[in-house]
């Protein structure tokens, strides 16, 4: 029997005799390469969180205590041992999700997988607790050294810096490197934390004895504080945590259990905040992922657990299209610049990046500054092209309107991920994108339709100057290029019946036109006349749309985005203004979270599908419901 | 003649003899105060800046040089000193803008007034500067130390640390409390450089010899440079921006022109990113303003230039209705606490606070923080009531969805200003806000038509537990109590004709209710039939107004919000998933940035009066336009 099948919950982990700690250990890393290249998932991130996760479940107690993981995707181990050990359906629909899921556990809090909100959550939970009388009650946030560079972790630690006696303890989980190698001032300022912080050794033999006599310890510890505090200004650089107020320990080797513990034990008897810096190795433990220099298996698909290989090698993806045209703009227009959000390879910048450096800016984890930035590059005449998810458009709203659109700067938002991503569940589907896009004035939003769109619309979203442009594309391999049949203005015509007056117009938004294209066929054999249209560029609607709607019998609009506010919207609204009463019906995905499941499987689920498509389309025709 | 009517440019300024500046300081102060008493906007920012703008424009040349404003609300002085000198119409219509303006100057750069971004700016700026291979034009930022505590500033600090030859200069204006006190890690950092920075005069001698110096300056400044470094760990802390990489300089007195002029000075000869840390004092040189111990006199009306005091005094406002409900809810509810992101006295909040100190944040300028702060609180057992201006939830919009939404947080959103807001200009509408909540699963939106509605609203919010609500009223003086007719379901019916059917029903949100029953009044008149509905809970769209809009002929939607995906549109989708067929009118605020003017004077632009709504119906009536 392995020590892991006798863990059913953190009590049984605090139970256990230290020195089987190295075996439990041992076992869950053996547990995670193979589940994991089974199903695909954060291999990475939760080989490096093994002993530090062992040491929070012992010294705190989840959930009396709340333990908040920033991103989530590091919650492997806990969720071992918290008591869920099926994992074969890890990410799958009905499966255990890959993040924190609060239906899953009552050991888990934040299901946001989007960066830096640990430290918030943390502070207001704690906060919380001290108003409900409930000071006893500890909180810990883990963030890793990537997710501090994103603005809102500076904003917590601002706040966390000022409540001298919160019972709050944050774990910096340091790698080194977050998604790919950091930069910035903190990523030195850690580093230089990492090398100069020796001397603390010096000091832990006092420290701990003291904390091991509370009578005295309060006052005691105060002074020998104070003395370490006059050393620490003469022997290294006090270090910007402590400049801003808040108590730092470390670092410490995170891949030493019984270190973490003695750590986080200190941590919890300081009575008030204290940052606890760990340091971790991405991939821990198997070779093939420490030894993996781009990003160490930080997210995988299905692989062979010996070599670490991926077993099926997809097609060329929407990402790759991308990458390679920019690479051959950027060898032409010398004013193009690339920015990305600690995304360079999952985006696609990486090339551009070697070709031209000093053109490309990773700015760490922090979506408001690039989007920002941009505009500020665009006022100095270049052509900024912002990388990142659609998802995490979210996080610039603000920034789009009022830094690139309301000064009309020129500046390309590139988005990768838009539509239904899948596996990551709720916080990862890039499905609001396209309602945000549509409230910017003077924004134009392309979705290309397959592979060959895609450098068509980035060399044309290059050469709009005087305002923002949006080019939105979902992950995976292209679909097969898809011949324009012929063209009304803008708006490329994929497919029509011959005979007029047209029954039913499809207008295809983006990369569901293969869907689109197999509904109209069915609803076509159904005895009605149809037209597939896309309109190439979906805001703002066009007038040749507009007019291809008000000479057709009704309008089906279908877009990988929520349906609400969506293009679809925008184009029943512009029929609206133009006095088309031409009836409209939107396929979307529905306003609501999605669970994680394959992309196949929540397509199915939405009816974003050819036949549910067409099997509405022809109820409508028919009349039973509109 | 007055040293300031000479004073055209930047150039006229620099060739100013220094003798000269004291008495241009004096005139500036005096204008300012006369001008501004007059027409109300930010009278204590500008005067505590005087100084500072003067040494500005003497050590960079604007605009090769090219100087960002955070915020912009401090830039009278640098329209004075860049010829702008007529603020009779100062933020009216056609007059000039209370924040820098691309259209008035090519010395202004970044028109939002929206905090913390003059970082981001200034370095996208300074990259494209090296870009194009005009390294010596220099960027410089002034930001607030309120406005530092954003996290968009600490997402660009953290990048410009790492650009050691960037052209760039942050200057920090610490006027030691942004809107008011702040507080913070980061405010009492701020504190311990102002007090422990003595030190530096004792290297000033040296480093000012070396600097004038060129020939031997690097590599001597360099050496001096190290020994400061050695002397400062012994000192003085080192400071965070040091720890970060950044070359700290100051703190320089702000009111010593010649001092921050030397300071700037060494900071553009420095040849990297330097932070130059600048002391001033809000409101200084007019005694109503320093005397006032809440604000200085950040924003004001119309005043007596003589005693500072208002001219005209406001019937009770939207914020006082809310405030003081809060405070009676705050006795009977223990649970209930309160967030402000550094506007404690414009959302009301001050009360609340005087109250229940332990229930009530103020996070600094941090709205996403605050959000996600609040779905902490929940999570611990609160209800918190974020308050905050409705222009600001742009920032949060990740984190309402993803913190508050995803997780179904009671949190209530309290959104003051929502609608036109006026003289302050494109980013202060809050013309965005129910475009925003409309997207977000399980979020419920009221605006409240009257100041007894408010009551009635808030205590219904807090009173949802299963995700976020939201509560969005305008700024200024409240319109008297509109009686309910009638109620249907909970949509209260405030005035209808008595014959049936409905020629037209108006759907009136928020406060535009009494244009809309002027309207309604009009087409009667003009021999229909009218209902006009309040929804009370204008999202999600209620069953009972999708029952009312389908017996009646044309239905008419009028909010203070943007047109682009407001309330009207979620009807309009309402309706059509509902089979109702009814033609819809939308009236709302059209999808473009407006300038600044009178609320009245926008109200007549864009249409939202009771005339042109009536005007624009009649005509959809008589069937000249649909």
């Amino acid at each position: 029997m392995t020590v892991l099948s006798r863990i059913h919950g953190p009590e049984d982990l605090r139970a256990l005799p230290a020195a089987e700690l190295p075996a439990l250990a041992a076992e869950i890393r053996e547990f995670l390469v193979e589940s994991v290249s089974r199903t695909g998932g954060h291999l990475g991130p939760n080989l490096g969180v093994v002993e530090l996760t062992l040491a929070l479940h012992r010294v705190f107690e989840s959930p009396r205590d709340t333990i908040v993981f920033d991103t989530g995707h590091q919650s492997y181990v806990h969720k071992l041992l918290t008591g869920r050990h099926d994992f074969t359906g890890l990410r799958g629909k009905g499966g255990v999700s890959g993040y924190p899921s609060r239906r899953e556990s009552p050991h888990d809090v934040v299901e946001n997988s989007h960066a830096s909100t640990a430290l918030s959550w943390a502070y207001g939970i704690a906060n919380g607790r001290v108003v409900a009388g409930e000071r006893s009650r500890y909180t810990v946030a883990v963030i890793g050294d990537g997710a501090l560079t994103g603005g809102m972790a500076w904003e917590a630690l601002n706040n966390i810096a000022a409540d001298k006696d919160l019972p709050l303890v944050v774990v910096v989980n340091d790698n080194e490197r977050s998604y790919a190698p950091t930069r910035g001032g903190l990523a030195d300022h850690l580093a230089t934390l990492r090398t100069t912080r020796g001397y603390e050794r010096f000091l832990e033999w006092g420290k701990t004895r003291l904390n091991r006599t509370p009578v005295v310890g309060g006052a005691m510890y105060e002074a020998l504080h104070g003395v370490k505090k006059g050393l620490k200004d003469i022997v290294a650089p006090q270090g910007m945590f402590e400049d801003l107020g808040i108590k730092y320990l470390g670092p410490v080797d995170g891949h030493d259990e019984q270190a973490v513990e003695a750590a986080l034990r200190r941590a919890r008897a300081f009575g008030g905040p204290v940052l606890v810096h760990v340091l971790t190795q991405k991939g821990r433990g198997y070779e093939p992922a420490v030894n993996d220099a781009a990003d160490q298996f930080h997210g995988i698909g299905v692989i062979n657990p010996e070599t670490g290989l991926p077993l099926e090698i997809a097609g060329r993806s929407w990402t790759d299209e991308f990458s390679d045209e920019l690479v051959r703009i950027g060898a032409e227009r010398r004013d193009v610049v690339a920015i990305t959000a600690a995304m360079m390879m999952p985006v696609g910048l990486q090339p551009f990046a070697d070709a031209y450096p000093r053109r490309t800016f990773d700015v760490g984890i922090a979506e408001q500054h690039a989007t920002t930035m941009a505009a500020g590059l665009a006022y100095a005449g270049m052509h900024p092209i912002v990388a990142i998810y659609a998802t995490f458009l979210n996080r610039a709203f603000d920034q789009l309107l009022m830094d690139c659109a309301l000064h009309r700067a020129g500046v390309t938002f590139v988005l990768d991920r838009a539509g239904i991503t899948g596996p990551d569940g709720a916080s990862h589907h890039g499905m609001w994108d396209m309602s945000i896009a549509a409230m910017v004035p003077g924004l134009r939003l392309a979705a290309p339709r397959d592979s060959a769109q895609v450098p068509l619309a980035l060399r044309a979203a290059v050469d709009i100057a005087d305002g923002p442009s949006v080019i939105r594309f979902p992950k995976g391999a292209t679909a097969p290029p898809i011949e324009t049949f012929r063209r009304v203005g803008g708006v490329d015509v994929l497919a029509e019946t011959t005979m007029e007056p047209v029954d039913v117009l499809f207008v295809s938004v983006g990369a569901l036109a293969p869907a689109v294209l197999g509904a109209a066929e069915k609803v076509e054999t159904g005895g009605h006349s149809v037209r597939v249209v896309d309109p190439v560029w979906s805001l703002p609607v066009s007038d040749d749309l507009v007019e291809l709607a008000r000479s057709a019998g009704r309008v089906v609009v279908v877009e990988d985005n929520g349906v609400a506010n969506g293009v679809g919207t925008q184009i029943r609204e512009a029929l609206a203004a133009a006095g088309v009463d031409t009836p409209v019906r939107l396929h979307g995905i529905p306003k609501e979270f999605l669970d994680h499941a394959s992309r196949a499987q929540l397509f199915e689920q939405i009816g974003l599908t050819a036949d549910a498509i067409a099997t509405a389309t022809l109820a409508d025709l028919a009349g039973t419901h509109r």
